[in-house]
């Protein structure tokens, strides 16, 4: 295993200190590190709270700041956050408008939101993010996953709290848009863990994996390695396919860790392309490393049709220390 | 090879068309795509372009837009650009004020900017960014290798330029800020150039290359793989004590396009800790990967020193695809 790091035990904590130093303006780390919080709260305003396990960033962590998340609960790496977690984030940024959780559809994920949910004592909603059209059951949820869509959820939905709009109308938005937001991805190569200490999944060098999770899980199949066009075809095929519907878009190209970006500008120069013959018009766009696999290569395409309202809730301020603009 | 491309020799083209289509409300692509230019120029500015082989991106194209470059002229992957295509890109964007070059110290880069800015009959000075303080001379370079330091002279130079400061005063104030600035890089694997299709240097499975270059040109020397803080420790001192000097910093932690975000922050809460032991206290950070090698696994350690001038033109807006704030 080759990585920066000190020691499998220590790499959550070290790089959740630097995140949080390197961050100041944005974000303050929690007591125990039980989560990363917004160092600026806007009194009367739905919290945004997610989370989910490590690996992943910037997702969440990344995206707590003014007009996007209040609060991100990070587990180990690939594990779910333990309740307490939620509960102690959901105590630390509600302002008293209630809370909105928005958790990707893992087991894990779903079943200690929900616990928390239970026991906080407060007004809490709950939005389930589910845009991964892979496959319909995997190794660690029941129905679609949740997987790159859900940084959209989180965005939108953020920009639509900081208006001021209440907790149940923050909930229904969120649905909507994961409604309307589609992704697939495929890995050139595994990732690894650090405490485990080797790849999650052996791949040969002639191999990809399309369909991969965001855990390195098991996609549709183990192919040969294809070109950008052809995994474009696929790829495009099967979200836009999915999802139905023509019209305007926004287009997310995202990197899993391991990936440079030259790669993801031919992915999205590819994928946009197949977009538009089917008479999608791409007007908003994001070619990034957003929703990672720790260091696995590859990429996933994420696809959401916009309408005036969600395209001016995306196009609105936002300041996190991952995505940034109009402020 | 595993990438995701179409062919080696098209990579370079898709990739750069992808870019100008997902960043059209800052870019446009000039003719034969010899340079990226901001879509919208600012009439009486100083114009700057920078330029180099790409595989380092988002340097130098993601840095084009309002408060950082005007043009940026990519060469093929690890190739200097021709002075054609730096010729072309001055046409373009000089407004009549004149035109600064920000080269990288490689003898191709240099020769052919040189070659450009005898050859374009306009008033054009040139700034030489030599920040790695790895090695003394090396394999493309007489004297020291600009890397990730060029960035934050395009950034602070760009702010100044903005501020309507003449051709004279922004070169100087270039080489004030690479004055300031030391770089250190370290690779855990090497990159593969699409054209050659097998990694450029092997390396053991236990094995780094300390004060690698950004081509995977050889460093100090290679070493048996060591933690975060050993690497941090050593870099440091190197970056550190060659500078100078203490007080207020600004920090970069540079992704090589292989490493992902929990890595590099667990590489800054390091160094972070060694510098402030120094006396330097870090008061700007940038983690991420803004200077790669197309998908090296390291990362390098930018130290710059602050002054009250230079932190204001840092934290002057920007709006690139790569870097945004303030906008």
């Amino acid at each position: 295993m080759k990585k920066l790091i000190n020691a499998p035990e220590t790499v959550l904590a070290e790089s959740l200190d630097g995140f949080a130093a390197a961050h100041a303006d944005i974000v303050t780390l929690g007591d125990e590190r039980k989560f990363v919080r917004r160092a600026a709260l806007k009194p009367g305003k739905v919290a945004l709270i997610s989370g989910g396990g490590s690996g992943h960033e910037p997702l969440h962590a990344g995206f707590v700041g003014l007009g996007m998340l209040d609060a991100a609960c990070p587990g180990q790496v690939f594990t779910s956050p333990t309740p307490d977690q939620m509960i102690a984030a959901a105590e630390a940024v509600d302002t008293g408008a209630g809370v909105l959780f928005i958790v990707k559809n893992y087991e894990g994920d779903v079943m200690n939101f929900d616990m928390a949910a239970e026991m906080a004592g407060r007004d809490i909603a709950k939005v389930t993010t589910d845009d991964d059209v892979a496959v319909e059951t995997s190794t660690y949820s029941t129905g679609r996953r949740g997987v790159a869509g859900t940084m959209i959820v989180e965005k939108i939905v953020g920009a639509a709290a900081e208006e001021g709009r209440d907790l149940a109308a923050l909930a229904a938005l969120g649905e909507r848009v994961n409604s309307r937001t589609r992704s697939m991805g495929v890995a050139l190569t595994s990732c690894t863990v650090p405490a485990v200490g080797k790849p999650t999944f052996d791949i040969g060098e002639d191999e990809m994996e399309m369909g991969v999770g965001i855990h390195g899980e098991p996609g549709r199949r183990r192919v040969k390695l294809a070109s950008a066009d052809a995994i474009a075809d696929e790829m495009v095929a099967a979200i836009a396919g999915d999802l139905g519907g023509t019209g305007d878009a926004l287009l997310l190209v995202n990197g899993f860790g391991g990936t440079p970006s030259m790669e993801l500008y031919v992915m999205y120069h590819s994928a946009r392309e197949r977009l538009e013959r089917r008479g999608i018009r791409v007007r908003r766009s994001l070619v990034g490393s957003y929703v990672t696999s720790l260091d696995m290569a590859g990429c996933s395409l994420t696809l959401m049709l916009l309408d005036a309202e969600i395209q001016r809730l995306w196009d609105a301020p936002v300041h996190t220390s991952a995505l940034r603009w109009g402020v």
